[in-house]
């Protein structure tokens, strides 16, 4: 079967073109970039503003699966015909295997499982390399992309393109990576933590039976951490202790107090718990990445990563936590497409492997439909593991 | 009822002669130290191989209690006299009030209690200040206060007096607090965390039903932490990272094979919980504290507070996150008398406030008992918070 030829019929007038699938796959998540053409201009009217030269017509699709359900990913591929969308391998044409973008561990992990089920070769690159190139390629070609959020307030930051590195990348997955960047393909993973996204999730359903990562998110929303953390003031009779700035509010100990009661676990509520986790977590990632900001002179950090989920409280701590180390000194951004740095990344590489410089030369708009921006009224729970993202994004060469 | 003369006379020919308490009052434990002059040489032999010129003879005593059980220690105080062991107030010496020294936030929560039950007037000394102080007193003046502890290797460190500055004292305890120390009083408190001994005990109480610290931390001893943590291998299919220096078995997330799976907190055993758990808090502690120690050109950081209690596990987790992050560079040290650090400053104000610079001159010789020192054979359930530490010293002026 030549999988290629069928691509351009596909038993169809109207031609799917579904091209370029990458994958991310972390421990947690298996994020998906994939690429369609437009088979017909009407069905995009974006497209209609837009001059197109001679570049490629389409949208950009992410979608995301929890990693232990790596078999509905497989599903998904095979149903939506996503695995045409690898190349032939320059090497040897006329082989038939769709050979398939992928990073994170997975790409070693489920190399063989993907040639079984699909007849997919994995094309492994290198997970660092995929953040930072995912990264620079959103913080250049796509406006609004980078925000701050400080004290409930979210702030679009311009990027200079000329004044972009270094910067530090903060990657929140399962684990975290801390990635300092200088310039396209210029980077070193300058430190990381294990406290992360995993730690959240798993301590998270260990303590509060949670069933998915987005309900305990929710559920924090609504908690109160003073009840389980213990307080300055709790050590200090209610005072601060204001000689080295600690006011009586601040944490002295995350889940300190639960030392100092007979409560059990029962007796605590699941949104308290949740709560003083994610402040926990959230706190410290800032702090680690402050100090390595610090180390190398960087300003900026920006936040990746699928811990955050364009969730307020946790980009506030964050925010919080890298503004009271640095002083004021260093600025905490987000990224809207944060989840998909790596895939994005990937992506990228059949540019630079097949392609040529394609995408370097791109500019991007990327239109976000309501329900799935970084809105801080964004509902986490609408975005439910197992679903396809709907944001849609087209991409067209100037 | 005059208190001071009561010492003199205790209705006993040979009189106690208890002085000097001080209290380091913290969210988890209360330290106590306490000097008792000795009433007559035979009770300890160490004295008659010790030339006296003008010095004070006896002994340091240390107890703890945690802070919850408050009242035990009043109790204690009590018991055995030991108020009497402030001082008069100078400006008012017909008080019949002692006066005790303490610090740590107890000094001003239990301010009320202790005198209206002991008629004790607490005079407060700053935390910082005393952590300071009472780590110089023990780096400067006992011998084998410091050791590294490195895949399970202890090694006693000699202190250059004249070459002790600067250094990072990193203090665990419910929190964490970090502090640069250029000398004698000359310090700041740079950083901290709030994920430290509180949160050990505070989170290992909730998942393991423990009944105390140091079950929790006997239990670590038996467990296994990769039931828990989501290693690089998990991810990468039993392969290291090796291009950024991650072998298969170091920890990607911690807690982070909880959310791929099905199991449910009862169907984990708990000294795999707890190992976890101490691993992940020891491991953050001591990156947190080696980039602090980069930032100011530190090379040398000393663990202090009850966190480690002579715990091998804990300190390898500490000495190897240190040696990893600073490639060898910094170095992880440990204090014997790691938990009495703000007592023992509390109780050397006294010097400085009413008795001249007596401490700072004097030469101090600790016999430790076999079962109080930081061996790596001692079993921390030996140590029980409740009980008096039996560990004495003679302190006497050179």
């Amino acid at each position: 079967m030549d999988r290629l030829r069928e691509i351009e019929t596909d038993g169809n007038s109207n031609p799917i073109q579904i091209s370029r699938l990458a994958l991310d796959m972390g421990g947690s998540l298996i994020k998906l970039v994939y690429f369609s053409r437009n088979s017909g201009d009407h069905e995009d009217p974006l497209n209609d503003s837009v001059p197109i030269s001679n570049g490629v017509n389409g949208r950009l699709h992410f979608a995301k699966f929890e990693t232990t359900n790596i078999n509905d990913c497989l599903q998904f591929i095979s149903a939506n015909k996503l695995f045409f969308g690898g190349f032939q391998h320059q090497e040897n044409p006329t082989n038939d295997r769709s050979f398939i973008k992928a990073t994170g561990g997975g790409a070693y992990k489920f190399s063989e499982l993907f040639k079984e089920k699909l007849g997919i070769i994995l094309e492994k690159e290198d997970e660092m390399d995929c953040l930072v190139t995912g990264a620079n390629f959103l913080l250049k070609a796509v406006n609004h992309e980078a925000f701050t959020y400080l004290n409930g307030q979210k702030e679009f930051v311009q990027i200079d393109h000329n004044d972009l590195y270094p910067y530090l990348l903060v990657n929140i997955g399962s684990g975290v990576s801390m990635i300092k960047v200088d310039g396209d393909g210029k980077f070193e993973r300058v430190s990381g933590t294990s406290v992360g996204g995993g730690t959240f999730w798993g301590l998270g359903k260990l303590l509060t039976k949670c069933q998915s990562f987005d309900e305990l998110l929710e559920l924090s929303q609504r908690g109160n951490n003073r009840v389980i953390d213990m307080l300055v003031g709790d050590i200090y009779g209610g005072i601060d202790y204001s000689k080295i700035g600690l006011s009586s509010t601040a944490i002295a100990s995350s889940f300190g107090r639960a030392v100092s009661n007979s409560n059990e676990l029962d007796d605590y509520k699941p949104e308290d718990v949740s709560r003083s986790l994610l402040r926990m977590i959230s706190n410290n990632i800032g702090q680690i990445s402050y100090l390595n900001a610090l180390r190398f002179g960087l300003k900026r950090i920006f936040f990746g990563g699928f811990f955050t989920r364009g969730h307020s409280y946790t980009m506030d701590t964050i925010s919080v936590a890298v503004h009271f180390w640095s002083k004021g000194e260093a600025k905490a951004m987000f990224l809207r497409h944060e989840g998909f740095l790596g895939a994005l990344g990937a992506f990228m590489s059949y540019e630079r492997h097949s392609l040529g410089d394609l995408m370097v030369n791109q500019s991007v708009q990327i239109p976000v439909d309501a329900s799935s921006g970084t809105d801080t009224n964004c509902n986490p729970l609408e975005r439910d593991l197992n679903e396809t993202e709907s944001m849609q994004c087209s991409v067209y060469q100037a």
